[in-house]
This record gives C-alpha cells, structure tokens and sequence, in this order.
C-alpha cells in the first residue's frame, strides 16, 4: 500500500509541474495573440492601438475568462490554522498531516481583513504570480534596452533639461499628487468611507511617488515609428527614463521614513534621513552600475588586447556581457541599492564604452539579445496588467479616491511641466515651443514601473485602494492618451519624418559661416560636460576602448611608459572614428524596417542598421556630436571660446 | 506600533527579494569565471578541460564553500509540527501565529528520514532549487537547439543506424544495468546494508532507464571543433539527442509501472500497459511537437505571402517562433506528454519548414538567440551539477552501489554499441569500423538529462542513493572521458579536420565514372524514406514554404485551382534552391570561429557561417543530399532503378 502511496505523490507533483506549464501556457497564448495582433496592424497601418494597449487587453479578456469561467476548486485554502508553538514564521514548515509531513515554504504576511479573499479559485492564485519576478526578470532588460539605446547626442545636449524635468519634476509630481490625495482622502474620511483605516500624509506622498513614473513604451514607439522631432523625442525618452529611477528610489525612501512619534506630524530628523537615504541609494546603485559596465569594459579590452582575440568567439562575449550587465542589477539588489537604477547606468556606460570593444558580430548580436528580450518583457508585463484587473483578488474600488487621483495625476503633470519648461527656456537658447510642452503634458502616460511599486506592497487596505486605482490609470492613460498620440501630433503640428541627423547636416552646410551662433547652441549644455567629456575623451576612452586619441599624447610626458603600455595599438590609426556609439541607437529595427515601405519620407541614410554605420558616416557623428567638440573648438579658435565662457 | 511592526515586515519581504538575487548573483558570477576560464583555454588550445567540465568544477567548489563557510541561520526549521484538522496537503495553508496570519506555499512531501536533512543551513534550501525549473527552463532551449541544428542530411542518411542505436540501445541498456543493479542490491541486501528499505526491480530498472541518457554536449563540441568525421559525429549527435527522448519517456512509463499485486512479481497486464504508455507518449509528443511546427511554419507561411511582408518586422517574426516553440514544449507537458520530445521534433520540423519562410534577418536572429539560450542553459545546469554535489542535503552514498553503477554503465554501453553495430554493419554498404564503435564506446557520457530525471524525485531513500550515484557517475565521465576526447581520437586513428561536404565533392567529381556505387550508398537508408521524401517534397514542402516544386506540376490535374491557390509566387523561379535547409546546421560559431586559426587544415569553404551559404553550394547540396535525390535518378536512368530495386 506504502508504494501505491507514492506513485500517488509523484503523480501529483506532476500536476504540480502541469500547473506551472498552464500558466506559461496562457502567457505565451496570449503574447502569440499579441504579436499575431500586431502583425494584422501594422499592416494596415492602425495608429490607434499599440501593441502594448493590445497586449493589455487580451490580458483582460483572458483575466475574466479565468475569473469567471475556472471553478473554486480548493476550498480548504480560506481557512486559517493555529499555532502556538511558533512564535514567528520559518522560512520553511513542516507539518504533520496523517503522518505524512509535508513542506510548506514561506510566502507572505496576510492581513486578516484579505484572509477571505484567498476562499477559492486556485488558478486565480497561480496567475498573480511574485511581484519579485517583476524586480528581478522582467524590468531589468526593459530598463537596460532603455539605457542600452540612448541616443547619446541628442540626450546629452538636452542634459540639463531632462535631468530638471526628472529630478525637480519628479519631486514636484509626488509632492502635487500627495497633497491633492491628501485631499481627497480627509474628505473620504469625513463622509465615513474610511472607518477604521490608517491612511497619513506619508501614505498619500507614496501613492504620489509611485503614480510619478512615467512609461516610454507607448508614446516613444509612435514618435519612433513617425519620426517626431528629435528634440522632442530625446526630451520625452530621457525624461520618462530617468524618471522611472527617481520614482522607484523615491518610494523606496518614502516607504522607510518611519517618525518617531505621531506619524502625521512632521518629523525633520527622519525626513532628512528619507533625504539621505534617497541621496545615497541613488548615487550608490549609479557607482554600482557604471562600475559593472567599466569592468566589463575592461574584461572585453584585455582580453580583445592582451590575451587573446576574443571576438573569434563572439558568444562568450555575448554572455560575458550579458550576465555582467545583470550581475550589476543583483549587486545592488543584494547591496540593499536599486537595482533597476543599477542596471540604467550600466546601460548607458555599456553603450558608451564597452560597445567600442566588442566585435562586429558581437554588437549585432548584443543589440538584437536586449531587444528581443525588451519587447518579450514589455509585453509580458501589459499581459500581466491586464490579467490582474480581473485575477488579483483584493481590488478595493473606490470611485471617489480613483477621480481624486486622475485629477491629481494631470494637475501634478501641468505642475511639473509647465512651470519646468518655462524656467528652462530661460536658460536655453533652442526654446521648447508651447506645442512641444502640451505634447509633454499629454504623453504622461503610465505603465510598468507604476503597476510594480503598487503591486510590490499590497497587504493594507489602503495599499491595496492604491494598487487598484493605479491600475485604472494605466489602462486609462495607455488606451486614450496611447491612442490619441497621432491626431494629437497633428493637431499640435509637431513635425514628422524629421531625419535626426538633419540638424548635423544644416550644421555642416553652414559651417564655414555661421560658427558663432552654433557654437552658443552647443554650449547650452557644453558647459555642464566640458570637464568631464575632456576627461572622458582623453583618458577613459583610451584607457577602456580602442577609440580616442593615444595615452601618449594625452597624458604628461613623463606617464610616457604606463601610456604606451595602456593604449592599444589599433588607437594609433582610428583616432577619428572616435564616437560611433553613437550608432547603436537605431532602436528597433521592427518600426525601423517598417518605414521603408511607408510613405514617409525618410532618406535613405536613415535606413542603414548600426553594423553599416562604419567609415564616412561615423565621422560625421563623431565631428558634429559631442565628439567633435574638440575639433570644432580646434576650428573656430577664439571665437568659441568666448562664446562658451 | 501596529505602523512599525509593518515597516518590519517590509523589510522582511525585501529581504526575500534579496535573498533570490543573492542565488542568482552565485550564478552569475559561477558563469563569468567559467566563460572567462573559457576563453584562457581556447586562446591556448587546451582541451582536456572542455567549459561544461570547467563550469562543473567551479560549481563544485561553490558548493563547497556554501556549505562549509556558511551558517545555519534557520534552526526552526527542522521542527515538524502536528496539525490534526487537516486530511490532505492544501496548496495554500494560512497559519495564525501570535495574531499574525502568514502564508504558506505548499512545496512538496517529505519522507519522515528526511527531517532531519532540513535542520540548518537556509542558504543550502535556496541554492537547490526545484527540479521543475529544469524541465520546464533549463532543458527546452537545449534539445530545441539540438533538434534545430541537426544536420539533416548527414542524419538521414544514417538514420536507420541512428534510430537502430536510439531506441534498441537504450533498451538494452536500461535493461542490462536493471539486472546488474538487481544483483547489486541483492548482495547489499544480503550483507545487511539495505534493511527497511523498499528496492525492488522496477526501481533497478528505473535507474537503468535514467542512467541511459547520455550526453552529447561535450564529446560534440570538441568533435565540432576538430571536425572529426562527419559520419561518426552524426551517428553520436543523432543517437544521443533520441535516446534523450527515449530516456526520459522510458523512466516516465517504468516509474508509472504499478502492478497490482506483489511487485516483485512479473505482471504482464501491467508490463503491457507501460509499453503502450511509452509507444502513446512518445507517438503524441512526437505529433505535438510537429504540429506546433507546422501551425508556425503555416502562419509565417500565410502571412509572408497572403496578408502582409512579415519580413519587414524580424523582431515579430523571432518572437512568435521563440513563442510557438516554447507552446509545444509547455502544450505536450498540460497535456501529460513529454515536453522535451515534442521540442526535438518541433525544432527539427523548424528546421525544415519553417527556417525556409523567415527573413534573412529573422534566420540569422533566431539561430543566434537560441545558440545563446542553449549556451547558458548547459553552463547554469553543469555549474548546479556541481554545486549540488555539496548542497543537497540527502545525499546517500554506499560504496557498493556506485561501483556497481560502473561496471553496470559500462557494460551497458558495450551491450548497446557493440552487437548493433555488428548486426548494423551487416546491413550497411559503408560499414562502421571498428574504431568507430571505439570511439562511440567511449563518448558514453551521461549529463544534464540523467541528472535531470534523478533530481526529480528524490524522496525515499533508494532514488536517493541513486540520485547520489548518478551525480559521480556524471563528474566522473564528464571530466575523464570528456576530458580523454582527444587523446583517444589520436590513439583510434580517427580523422579529424574532415570538411564535412568532402564526400559530396568526391561524388561530385566521380559522378561521370562510377553512378551504380554512389547510388549504391545511398541507396541505404534511402528505401525507409523514398516515399516520405517524395511526399515531402511533393507536396509538404511547397505548401508550408515558398521552395519545393510548384503545386502546380505535382498535383493532379485536376486539381489545378487549388494548386494554385496554395502555391507560393516565388516557388515557380526558385526550384534548384530546394534544400538550403540544410545549411542552417554550423552550430556554434564559437568553435565555427576558433579554428579560423587553428592549425588543422580546413578547406576555406568550411568557414562560411550559415547566411552566406547560398547560391552555388546551396544547389550542390541539394542535388548530392535527399534533396537531389531525384534528380539523380534522372540522370542516370534505368541503372540507378536496379540499384535501389
């Protein structure tokens, strides 16, 4: 009988396995419905819906299935046990049930108002699966692609904008939403909605910070596939990524202040600790980031140099690099740091650096890895949101806290931009016109990031209000404001088609007679990276890559042994091809092809992929970016450097 | 307080976060060090380490150090608790514990012996993870490359030797090391080592069945790197990538063995329904796995030629085809079959079909992507391999059970290899030599699946010691006899530095003098498959891709319409180019690129990757493989007719 028993065990841990298998099932359904979706889309050209609203909604569809079409099947799950031998909870249990124990492994604290929700349906409690999966698998390549494909020139000569929209305006978001929530939330409690809940300013002030991430998706593939204004492009693109930073280690922050006393009294000390704390979690998943991508820099240039020819196996590149690139998400992680910050940085430095060093293949196959695996976890994640509206099983609606929060959400949205773009345009030259900021206001939208701070924390009411109402936003702002981004681009009159080299090219045109006034272009922002793009250009770059000038000429004489044994040999000849990172940045080749048949008209030059964008071109690039700043300053002599002093 | 005690459980809850990047941080940076090993050992040619044994060593001392360097931190945990109220094991317990309800995730059964393996160490308990990761992550990327890369000429031309080798040899060698065990256990029973332990001869023959899968990754990869002849390779690659699925198939139906009465005796009713178990699930994962093949190859079919140029969006295209691939997987384990069967054959039929239909960009996109999943699929298994040598807990070693693992094991081999070849030769025109059979005799290695289907069930004490014993049967062979590759070729006298499309150039310059020998040959395997072929290519092929013959010319005539209808526009021009298929199978370009500068004389021709191989050699290659196979008989008339008759 013992051995019947058994066979009885092994048959129900596969049902186990078969349990994983269905819901992987239903994900990849879905993402094939998705893409197959798409396909029929693009064809046709519909504008109207993105693949990540068509994602959301058969995820929707799919979540009322499940809800209403599975039945409750394991009915003994509502019921709570005792036990009072334990004083805490074991990461590990084992209990005794008819003699045959049994291993039950840690999963959350419950709070005993959400005890009922969990009566029933077991499917629906496999589908909402660990919001730790979100952290660890699903937004690190999407963050990473994000830093990955930065257009570096453009970002870097809109700097200082998109570091105030991010910071100031992030900060200003939360604080805007926060208060107006506050709001809201004294009236809800003045007419007796909220008896018996815990609902303070600080709780109002993380709703704000985690409503303050603002997704890309959407709005740049449309503007990427349309060709919107450069500008316009690198100031929404840099804003929503960087945002998504400050927003996560904001609510990081805000979630650990913890006053001593009353907690809707201020506390100075424990706010400026929350300010510390911001302070140092950002700076200290920056280091942990780049310090990943110099690494990896450095592996990929002595081994590339000194040891072997490394690009001949161009796979263990690829892997090197990609589990470096993850290994500084988990560092941070594990160092108690943001590892979705982490992973930004290292991104962006991987491009910068790294990328010089890799071989042809390598580059290809790295560009199109991250790609793949970005658009497998965007739409992965949009499935997602649109199955927990129906799957997840505490929603608490309340009508009146989800309007306060959409009027919060756009007023906080004016408040930043608006008022940011006015006092920018003080400052630069090159203003932002008005049609420029009301497209900023309108392309608030939010995803990802917003949906995982809410779901991370779900267990108290107010939580779970909050993880509700965030959740309609998103599918609010991704269906109307994803929706409506092509007539509002015409009703704006923003250009599209625009070639983002163009400006390259006028400038180029116009070289021999106006130096002047594009030099006080540049400067705008020229002022904020002299220092460190001349540190950069002259010793980091040698020493990490193979472009840039030689150590030898660039250090004092007397380095000249450590120089010559740091520079390679190929950086000899290749001085000029110094900024062809520049290059890895033509996004998605899928809305990239696309418009080679549209009737758009793009010239040909745009179309190349960034394996062909060798020679001629990356001087271009290299000249008229921030990498030729130099040669220009060479050019124009005295007269730039008065205009930049 | 009630606010602090939260704030704690935050803290908690994000302590668990960390915890899971902490695991996968070891992983890694286990992976780092080995690619970094890697790339040292390639630059110096060393190849008496390969980096699946390297990642296994680094593993091991990992392992090591987890276990002795760390502490027990999680004492509560080995304590089993009684609880009454409960029949069966929910999947969800909810346990009040001082007012505070937590819950509990059910993980799995534990013997009572067991208990005491669980007292200790919570970092050993995490590294360990659960087998179901394997199968459902690990180990489809693997095979699907495996199946995907299959040289498909080569292989059907040895196919009945392969599928001889594949399904018969692994019978025989389950059952011979079942035997040997039984004896073994029988005399461990009899000097006193096993009492209270339940081992009967289904368990002896269980253990057979899962120490029959051996393992192709090592052996292969440095028989790819030496371009060892190809028909030895292609016999070892082909027996070894079935007898996976038979392997695991054949454990399923033993382990499901359940006679009624004493299990010791024989019951023919249940023996018979074990058979039919294995005949139906491979049968219906085999038809699982070509049908999600063919379904894929049908849409990028439809949708290239009917709806719209797919081709301009390769990212959708890589991602349905990574989806649809991975659904067969998933599909055939919902549906109680074997997964790892159905993305054999799934990707051998992409291979066929559906690799046709894809964009340039897209062929070189997929073929990469899953070279690099099956890159860190192998290394992530060989480093647990190694790790789990000192982290799993219930390790159970008894001296006499594993040496007579390893006489069994090799016996078996000899068993298997020997006889079959024998009797195979007698039917062969191209024999295999003896030093062949050799070489085969010593590639037995067993790996990932062996130990695969060990770690899934590890609950009484005898899957236990065999688990334990599998593991040093796997170390052993995978670093002796792996690391013995070479030398042992040099010392068979095997060739290496064969150009694998040698022998269709000879054929192709004898194809004047000597047609009757030639068709002779191939004449083989050709008679099991002349009707398939001809059906393929008749009629297979030009409706699911755009080459074969026109519908149009093969069919009836009165079918006409619909032959039209079905028929690609660009079928008609492009006849000759039949079977480029069969050039998607350079494996990895990491040793494809190492030997560029090796010493062995390679013919420049060998070196073109996949894409380039168009044109001129594509034709060669379909007019000398299957492909040209009627073009052939063409040819050479009434002559080549006798020969085959």
């Amino acid at each position: 009988m013992e051995k019947l028993k058994k066979y009885v065990s092994v048959k129900d841990e596969d049902q186990f396995y078969h349990q994983g298998a269905v819901e992987l099932l239903v994900f990849n359904f879905l993402l094939i419905l998705t893409i197959l979706t798409i396909w029929l889309f693009k064809n046709h050209r519909f504008r109207f819906l993105h693949e990540t609203g068509g994602a959301m909604l058969y995820g929707l569809v799919m979540g009322l299935i499940i809800r209403y079409a599975t039945k409750a099947s394991d009915v003994e799950s509502g019921t709570v046990y005792e036990c009072e031998k334990l004083k805490s909870g074991p990461s590990t249990l084992l209990i005794n049930i008819t003699n045959q124990v049994y291993e039950y492994q840690y999963k959350r604290e419950i709070s005993n108002h959400n005890v009922n929700g969990h009566q029933g349906n077991a499917m629906l409690q496999k589908m909402t699966f660990d919001p730790s999966i979100f952290f660890n698998i699903l937004l690190p390549p999407i963050i990473f692609h994000a830093g990955y494909s930065l257009k570096k020139r453009h970002f870097f000569r809109n700097l200082g904008s998109i570091l105030t929209y991010a910071f100031l305006g992030t900060a200003i978001s939360c604080i805007v939403i926060g208060l107006i929530m506050y709001g809201f939330v004294k009236a809800m409690v003045h007419i007796g909605q909220l008896e018996g809940w815990e609902f303070h300013f600080t709780d109002c002030l993380f709703f704000g910070s985690l409503m303050s991430a603002t997704d890309p998706v959407t709005v740049l593939a449309i503007f990427h596939e349309l060709h919107v204004d450069t500008d316009l492009y690198t100031l929404l693109f840099g804003e929503s990524v960087l945002n998504d930073a400050v927003a996560i280690v904001l609510t990081y922050s805000i979630s650990i202040y913890s006053p001593k006393e009353n907690p809707n009294v201020f506390d100075a000390a424990a706010f400026f600790q929350s300010v510390g704390n911001f302070l140092g979690i950002f700076a200290g998943s920056f280091a942990m980031g780049s310090s990943y991508a110099v690494v990896t820099a450095l592996i990929s240039f002595m081994y590339l140099t000194k040891f072997t020819k490394l690009c001949e196996f161009p796979m263990l590149e690829t892997g090197l690099f990609f589990l470096l690139s993850w290994s500084a998400f988990l560092s941070a992680e594990t160092a108690g740091l943001t590892g979705i910050v982490a992973v930004l940085f290292c991104g962006v430095t991987q491009a910068h650096y790294t990328y010089n060093n890799l071989s042809p293949d390598s580059k290809m196959r790295t560009k199109q890895l991250f790609e793949f695996m970005n658009f497998l976890a965007e739409n992965v994640i949009f499935c997602y949101m649109g199955l927990a509206l129906f799957t997840f099983q505490n929603h608490i609606f309340n009508p009146l806290f989800v309007f306060g929060a959409f009027v919060a959400v756009f007023v906080a949205r004016a408040c930043n931009i608006y008022p940011l773009s006015f006092l920018l345009n003080l400052g630069r030259n090159q203003k932002i016109p008005r049609n420029f900021q009301h497209m900023m206001m309108f392309s608030g939208l939010r995803g990802a990031i917003a949906f995982a701070l809410a779901i991370r924390d779900t267990e108290s009411q107010p939580k779970q209000m909050m993880f509700t109402t965030a959740l309609l936003i998103v599918f609010f702002t991704v269906w109307v404001f994803g929706g409506g981004t092509t007539p509002m681009l015409t009703w704006l009159q923003i250009r599209v088609g625009v070639d983002p080299d163009e400006d390259l090219k006028t400038e180029a045109a116009s070289q021999g007679t106006s130096n002047l006034d594009k030099n006080t272009t540049k400067a705008e922002s020229a002022w904020l990276f002299r220092i460190w793009y001349g540190f950069d250009h002259k010793y980091l770059k040698p020493i990490l890559t193979h472009t840039g000038p030689p150590l030898t000429t660039t250090l004092p004489e007397w380095c000249n042994p450590i120089a010559r044994l740091l520079t390679s040999p190929s950086a000899y000849g290749d001085q000029l091809k110094a900024d062809d990172t520049d290059y890895i940045i033509n996004n998605d080749e899928l809305t990239e092809n696309c418009e080679s048949s549209a009737h758009i008209p793009v010239p040909a030059q745009d179309r190349t992929g960034s394996t062909q964008a060798t020679g001629k071109e990356d001087i271009h690039e290299g000249d008229l970016g921030l990498g030729g700043y130099k040669l220009q300053l060479e050019h124009t002599g005295g007269q730039s450097q008065n205009s930049l002093a």
